[in-house]
């Protein structure tokens, strides 16, 4: 299969179920919204490393957020709930109360499970109920003026690790082609990306094959600067870099969608040669989302 | 004692004791550069809930930066040295290592303490020493290309918790003033702030009067919309917002320094009316950052 | 009328007929095809000043652009069909074929009227026609590569000169209104502003009272720091700063969702307490965008 | 000669004396101060097509702009005075006055030439004069609230046209040395690049082969695509892509400090292989920036 020449190969992304949550955090403007939800998706690539993986999802404009101030939705994904329970009341309290002017509410308000982020006895006994819109919300008085959070935030069971992996002829044309990938995640709704800027130019493998007390290593089969001197190079001929996207979505369709939409872009950019994706034969997840079929 | 017709109370911050590393993050462009270490310093607005504080000290141009790319000064701070360590390797691995197009350089050389990295493991024997300039570094293949790392990162005895108050006549002017404070922290070299965006509007007291089981709850004594309400309300008269500014630094010196020009920019801003800082009666720390002594 | 406590005066904007051209840029990636857009849209607040009134639109993903790539939708306005062409060709071979990895497509390609660019005599013979999709397009050989450029531009009667006042208690707070309602044009399609950062806060009207030879002069009946020495004052009791945003559009359709979202934007945040509007008897143009019944 | 492996050709930029004069513009953040900016400094590539060459020398926090905000030194040349003092007036007219919170200094105090501005006639009467620090300003109410203008800017005769070319192995590596370089203009005092992000991947020659009524065409003999049928061309082999910077300074060192160290920047980026400049046969002035020379 070929998409504007470039060589889709005929494999598939295996990827995890996740518990789900969005946050809505708004703020006075754009900059400040975006800082708080950059700080709490920092440091958040994986959930092994930084306790769960967190991405923005989408910009939310002044016309499209519950308090009618420009926000983002943030996507945050753990396979345990109490996990997931724990980070994002944590990474509130640490990035989102701390930061001015910033407000939270539920991104998924029709999901049935919730998670309870009780953060109002922060008020110490002078916070209070309001509303905001229809919402019915905690404002606690804080030295900046008002902390406004809806405490019970959606929680859905979604899946972690949709990937796929763009290959090039050189570094700079090949990362330019996955920054666009990353452009339409970032648009489409219920998808988001952990790492920074939502690309990743460095695959792990578990284990090592040298190191024994390594959990794990560099993806060697697809590094493309040891290509002559690893026997079991995988690197196409002519590929210079590889950079990956890994998503989180808050369905299989979001994830299927966040993967054909990205893969289409990063084909139409100059240098790319070939599309694959990462499996681990079954012991990362249940869900394989083949590359051919969700591009037909 | 007034600044440009702004009270400074005459008040100390208190800081304490922390083991501080600064890491160089270069990358191909400042986007990239920026990106990373924006994700490294994610969600470590504090020890207690972050696992370390961290924020970025400075950019670096090209002209500055070990490799000629473009970077920025990462500043880490934690009290045991230990920890400090642990959140130094977890946060490269997985906030710098899966950037793309990284590199990590050692940003304190002077320094006889040194934290090992270790990082050179993930090559899985694909890893090779090399130079950048004098710098001798590992080389490590990656999906992306190469990884470069110097992997003993300097570490000296500096401080966490320097801090002042901003107060003012309304929120967004009292927060434009801070964000001016925090424009002057970072042009300093040695110095940093990790709130999201360098500023907070949610300061803290230790523990909580009405629910015992918090270890922490609003500062309610600097809460401007509670002043009628509290009898124990610290907040003067015609105040509407307070926003506070932590730094750690490399030395009481820098400390001291973005203290003082933080304090002086902001009082230059339309709508500040008070300068004040936070302290615990020793509780938090030996150090005693006088206001009317950095700004004479 | 009001709208969350916001006085709504029963007045219009006045507004003209004017040419209208959407163009699109594209490029490598978002930063450059920003770049490329803001530079084509600098100096251009105005017909008189600037030679035209320009504005990014609004933002392109990889997905909605004719190459696949991030892209901006430029709109540039003139009464005078003339000199609408000489800006786009100008503002075209100035900023956009300088800069770096752009391309340039037809914005309104239903548009019946065409502004002809014919740029590729830049190639000096070595240019030669292609497709994009389903657009053809000239391909002209560049020190960086090919510049790509669909030359016929489509041109529509359209609309200059919408406007709104939102007035407040304070400049910071008023300001972050007014950028609020401008994330909300940004959004919408059809319609931009022209303004640096889409907000003035600097209107004028004709002529000078004082200064025979001034052909404008400030507002000064809508100047909150002369309301008290100026008899002719318009300023509200308690309002300290007044912004105003300038909308241009394809349709009066346009133009009015853009006057309403915006307005409606600001009314959420706070200090905001009045939206007015500016008219000038007919003067200016024979389109009157009533602000109660866009509301209502 | 060869830095870092890159051959350095022996060749020299030919540039022009051109008026020069630098603007504060300070506003209320980086980000307002940065819009007026950017705006102030559009559609000015050149002084054909733009009236003017105008670009950001450098930012300034806010220790050091004159009024304690954060600001963005402005440069703008002309090889004629009188047609220099007309943009400036036209651009601050319509691109820092209308912009929110916004002040102009002048960025060249010890320069014995003046430009008077005469702004603030705008103030019809009710403008009047007071101090920042020991400056003498004019502040001229508007909606906004005062606009502050120091009306006397400096103004010295400079260099226009000082450049150099860098060339690639692919179009994206070697824009990024180009945006490298760039950063490193851009940090330095009293020099500036007028193409948008700083970068251009057009250059021209004089005239047309092929089309009579062209002043100007395509640099054809270093457009990499058209290397095989072009006889003239001087493209090396291996070159993809070549990008130019075109700077304007002060003086003639502050022109040969950026070339310096621009190319020197370029240099340590992968995939740059040549580094040569423009030159006209002494048509278009007298100044000649020694590669050799300036880089030894």
């Amino acid at each position: 299969m070929e998409i504007n020449g470039v060589v889709i190969d005929d494999t598939y992304a295996e990827a995890f179920p996740a518990w789900i949550s969005e946050l809505i955090i708004t703020a006075a403007n754009r900059y400040l919204a975006q800082e708080a939800a950059e700080h709490a998706t920092g440091f958040a690539s994986s959930v092994i490393g930084g306790g769960v993986e967190a991405g923005i999802d989408r910009y939310l404009s002044p016309r499209k957020s519950p308090d009618g101030r420009p926000g983002c939705m943030v996507l945050m994904a753990h396979p345990d709930k109490k996990l997931l329970q724990d980070q994002i009341i944590q990474r509130i309290a640490e990035c989102v109360l701390t930061a001015p002017t910033t407000a939270i509410f539920n991104g998924l308000p029709n999901a049935t499970e919730k998670i309870p982020v009780k953060l109002h006895f922060f008020g110490d006994g002078y916070e209070y109920r309001t509303k905001v819109g229809d919402r019915t919300v905690w404002a606690i008085p804080i030295m900046g003026g008002e902390f406004i959070i809806e405490e019970q935030i959606g929680c859905i069971e979604g899946i972690a690790g949709g990937n796929f992996l763009i290959m090039g002829t050189d570094q700079m044309s090949t990362l330019t082609a996955a920054q666009a990938a990353v452009e339409v995640v970032n648009e489409l709704e219920g998808a988001a990306t952990s790492f920074p800027g939502g690309v990743t130019g460095s695959g792990s493998k578990i284990g090592s094959k040298k190191y024994k007390f390594m959990k794990a290593s560099t993806n060697d089969a697809f590094c493309p600067t040891i290509k002559q001197k690893n026997p079991n190079s995988l690197v196409p001929d002519g590929v210079k870099a590889i950079f990956e996207i890994v998503i989180d979505g808050i369905s299989e369709e979001a994830v299927k969608q966040a993967m054909a939409d990205g893969i289409r872009a990063a084909c139409r950019m100059i240098g790319v040669t070939h599309i694959s994706a990462g499996h681990y034969g079954g012991t990362l997840g249940p869900y394989k989302f083949k590359l051919h079929e969700i591009l037909s």
